[in-house]
């Protein structure tokens, strides 16, 4: 029911992950009717369940307060079922606040993971960069910082089979004592640490660098993450401002093509909330149906790498780390 | 001598400001044997003078210890003849840190600024919008941000003569509970106060929105100056990839040529200091002639409207602010 489309995003995303060889059975949680009404005659086909749900939580409640107040929406039944081992994992382009809130209270976090990250695929010049986190928290520690960064150090092994990834520190200069006290501290905090750190990583240098992980606070992730969608914004609105001249339009909507087939959203489907003990995929309100396969080709790979254990793991490791 | 060009940007800048009607006279504090070279017959001309100094501010430098090391480096002799009356403002595009510690050690604050703030401008849709501070403060607090909300707005009912500057505040949502603890109290801060603060901007909302003036901390305003930078220099590696079919490398081109000429940085000229008892902006370390150019304009501009009086007032004006 999530996002801005709702089912005729979600269902269409469902057939096609389904067709398009993700080997999982498939559980739609919303209105039954609505659901049915979308999946047409491919509601008979094997491997897709509906189950009805009768509460939706608001996009602008208070996200702990509506999961409580909302057992039989989509996401907490979802949620429950996962817990209790009827689903492996959860995708939904519902309320981030209410995905964090309802992952955290009915899956829990990870044995060592005070809290947990939002991580996201900034598109760079040689592929992509996990940025972690983008948004979870607004208030954080270097401890908090180095232990997302462990978690996505695991998940780039995992899941994108880099053997040694590089993890940078979203900060306002290179060296080790530039940035406000968070960064300087965590900065430290890198650099004594296994991982392997490469260092500060200035703004202009996230899209043009070298990071597989680049660790932030998720105010300043969420901030950077949403500025990327508002140059999208920003060259739509310019398009249609009748201030370029026929050519520079024409240049304009090539480049938009290009851009979309290469950097789109969609192709990283979602972002996996880490730290918690299961798998739960928080998609963009507007997801499009091919974001929605991506997001559950990436819950399947997660479910199927046992992405939990290995984040569990690199949290408290055998090289003695804290926590 | 600043900037990564030197000379060769500097010198051309200033003869095209001067002979584009920037009636100003203006003196060139640098190595007089390179900048008379670069000046060639019209070293001649009135309205030019050159200074001759012997020493340079490194660019890695800590800049307080620099300012004190380097009394005959371009930039301190520069803020000193500042200080002296012997010119009205002080134009560089040498290091960032440098400028801000000379400003602060030779020309002051103003009476009722705690901190100088660094205003940059960004590219809107409608227009452009003045972010601060970009930089120049890594620790900071709600009271800090308010002031650099009415230096801000100040600066456009001064230099742009906007009646009633919008001012909004970069955060992570649109509630007023949203954020850290410093954007929940600087929001509260600025509803409070006398300007006409329109509330939280997105940071997709950046580049789309309607404010005249957006307050941030110069931790996140730092990186998003600079990540704007950065999608600049991944286009320009996107294009070198050989990862783009031939239509699309065209529209590229095209759409780079029409943003260069509509939003390029080098028509904003330089981001002014804000707070310090004169007037003093910085220069990209790129900047081109055409932005030494522009530079000088706003900086004449400047002190015509007397902009250091008029923000003194706004910090210190007859509501009975703080301070």
């Amino acid at each position: 029911m999530g996002g801005d489309v709702g089912p005729a995003a979600v269902v269409p995303g469902v057939l096609a992950a389904l067709h398009g060889g993700v080997d999982c059975d498939l559980v739609l949680y919303g209105q039954q009717a609505r659901v049915a009404a979308e999946l047409g005659g491919a509601g008979a086909e094997p491997g897709i369940e509906i189950i009805d749900c009768n509460q939706e939580i608001p996009m602008d409640a208070a996200p702990a307060q509506a999961v409580r107040a909302t057992p039989d929406s989509p996401i907490v039944r979802a949620m429950r079922d996962q817990r209790a081992g009827e689903v492996d994992a959860v995708v939904s382009a519902g309320s981030t606040g209410a995905m964090v809130a309802a992952s955290l209270l009915i899956l829990g976090r990870l044995p060592a993971a005070e809290r947990p990250a939002i991580a996201t695929f900034f598109p760079t010049v040689r592929g992509e960069t996990l940025l972690l986190d983008a948004g979870a928290n607004t208030q954080t520690t270097a401890e908090l910082l180095l232990s997302f960064a462990r978690m996505g150090d695991a998940y780039c092994r995992a899941m994108h089979h880099v053997a040694s990834p590089a993890v940078g520190l979203l900060n306002i200069g290179s060296e080790p004592a530039k940035g406000n006290d968070l960064a300087v501290q965590t900065h430290q905090a890198l650099r004594g640490s296994e991982l392997n750190f490469v260092g500060n990583v200035e703004g202009n240098e996230v899209m043009v660098g070298e990071c597989d992980v680049l660790i932030t606070d998720g105010f300043t992730g969420n901030i950077v993450l949403k500025f990327v969608e508002g140059v999208a914004q920003f060259l739509n609105a310019l398009a249609r401002s009748g201030r370029l001249e026929p050519q520079e339009l024409e240049g304009l909507k090539a480049f938009s093509v290009a851009i979309k087939r290469r950097f789109n959203y969609e192709i990283y489907g979602g972002a996996p909330l880490l730290g918690v003990a299961g798998v739960s995929i928080i998609c963009h309100g507007r997801s499009s149906a091919l974001a929605f396969t991506h997001a559950i080709r990436v819950a399947d790979q997660q479910v199927r790498c046992r992405l939990p254990d290995l984040i569990a793991g690199a949290l408290s490791g055998p090289a003695g780390r804290e926590g």
